[in-house]
């Protein structure tokens, strides 16, 4: 446990609570650009925790949900020039009005290409960064301001001189096709809420990996685990994140 | 209840059964264009009450897949370049087949170019449009001819002077994404086994509702919602139906 | 039973099972070009088994992931101007690193555009086709080196003079959209492990049936049968294997 965890605990805590109370109540809207496999689980994880998931792409359609969104993500998952477009439609916009968006780099690390474009965004200033170990290189360094979100098996969380950890999950979750940008989009739907974004990535973090953590104990195996995940981000409460919290 | 209600609830009951009956014999072609998220559960729910889903769009490919099928959705979901060209291509075949289509004008009170492009369709005559009511005051005063099935807590059914109110159905049906797509599609299904337009409609909503109302009380939350509703659909018969029908 | 099943049998089980352990220990890449109805499902029955899927079809990006992919499949559902540029892009790159790749024909049979399209991959010299009984015909006779596995109630399994048949399965994999297209990618993960291209696709077609046939005896229709299916894979041991295997 790092220092100052005894103060940092409950706050995430709270702030998760006061996230899921605001998600419920405003449910705000939040378009997402991604792979087309994982938009089901996006959209129903999205729908799960309170939030209205749009996913146009079209030219001439994009425009219209961007000046509307309330947070935006940028998932370079399956990466095509329909998405590209999409994507430099929409951040401009998204940029002016001040919206968060997070940066989720998909495989950057495998395609020099994609690493590229992913860089040509950071300009327009996402605030969060979700990425595992092996993306987050390629784009953490050019976006010094972000929220880096590094996801694994214990979850880092770090804006300039403040970090947290959160160990909360199952290993399952690496068997579901889709789950980190499932992630994403649910932490794109806290940051609709909680303007603090090291905190809206943080909580976000946390009811995701409780959520998988007690789906790990019901599930028979990777098919169940979805379905179970899906119900758990829908029913968490205040006992189920002060109980397991695995925060240090 | 309505006046007639007392006669109008057997004979919705009564053509719901005889689709279901004749779903699972003839087992209808469905061709459905539609946003790439509804595509899963649609093909899903299409084949639990017995259909035969088609979605190809690709041009060279529609238009052999129009030729064939039994009914048609022209769903406008994240509309985009290919999907506008597909109904281009295929609606004046089915029209000239005389082939049922159910038009789902998917947010069209969002995008004035979709609501556009959603009353261009218009004069290829579909037999239903399935939408919600903000949705439905865009398409419906240009199609008085069409069956208009506005859902909500409470459907309501309208041809002309015929009109039937349903109201099974449960809250979860709003936290699982394309339910209302996959609804469309159940619909179009019915239209391929059921000459009138208006009692397909009025069956297949019932149908959905029901087997949404079933699955709201063993669901325990959206994800197992999803996976039972499917399976309901599936075990649909004629005792669930005639105790559970809520028609006015 | 047909002659010499009683040493056929054994070999499929222990290659099934070898498969397996095999997978779970390398994690191979498979990349899929596939419709985007089966991608979802594809990508968690490959995770299932142990595999890692990667679907990415954009130009400029196919060419990277072709270099790297232990093995591939090549599905036509609905095949659109991108995918079949993907598909242009990916074959050459994989005929000549020599990885193992499986052609599913869909719906070849009522596309003639799309069965031109077929045979004209048939020169990068897939190890395996996979399809049903009415798409194999289209272009079983131009791929007379190719193991073709027919799938069906029972499942055919044809190389030269080594043939085979499996009859686990159940009547709800009918029921279930995408079964057959995540069936052939998981085909092609066993491809990645086994050699023998003819006990690959026998020992796949094993393990996919075994699992159904407990899925469909737990599930109580087609929406838990499929969670149940992914579980079942994912669970698949020696002793459900020897206890199940209906070979002949």
């Amino acid at each position: 446990m790092v220092a100052g965890a005894s103060t940092a605990q409950p706050s995430v805590i709270d702030a998760a609570l006061s996230c899921l109370a605001g998600l419920r109540e405003a449910q705000p809207q939040v378009h997402i650009i991604t792979s087309p496999v994982a938009q089901d689980l996006t959209a129903n994880a999205l729908l799960a925790v309170g939030a209205q998931p749009s996913m146009s792409i079209a030219s001439g359609e994009i425009e219209a949900f961007s000046e509307r969104t309330d947070s935006f993500v940028a998932n370079l998952g399956m990466l095509d020039d329909q998405r590209r477009l999409g994507l430099t439609a929409a951040l401009p916009i998204l940029h002016r009005r001040g919206v968060p968006w997070v940066l989720d780099p998909v495989k950057v690390d495998r395609s020099p290409a994609r690493a590229a474009f992913a860089q040509s965004l950071l300009p327009y200033e996402p605030a969060v960064i979700r990425a595992n170990r092996w993306e987050m290189p390629l784009v953490a360094e050019h976006a010094p301001d972000a929220v880096h979100a590094t996801t694994g098996a214990v979850d880092l969380v770090v804006h300039r001189s403040r970090e947290i950890r959160l160990a909360n999950g199952d290993p399952l979750m690496t068997q579901v096709t889709a789950m980190g940008c499932a992630g994403t989009a649910i932490l794109a739907a806290f940051l609709a809420i909680e303007g603090d974004p090291w905190l809206a990535a943080a909580s976000a973090l946390l009811v995701i990996g409780v959520a998988g953590e007690i789906a790990g104990e019901i599930a028979e195996g990777p098919g169940s685990f979805r379905t179970i995940w899906l119900d758990q981000l829908y029913l968490m409460d205040e006992p189920k994140l002060r109980a397991r919290a695995r925060i240090a």
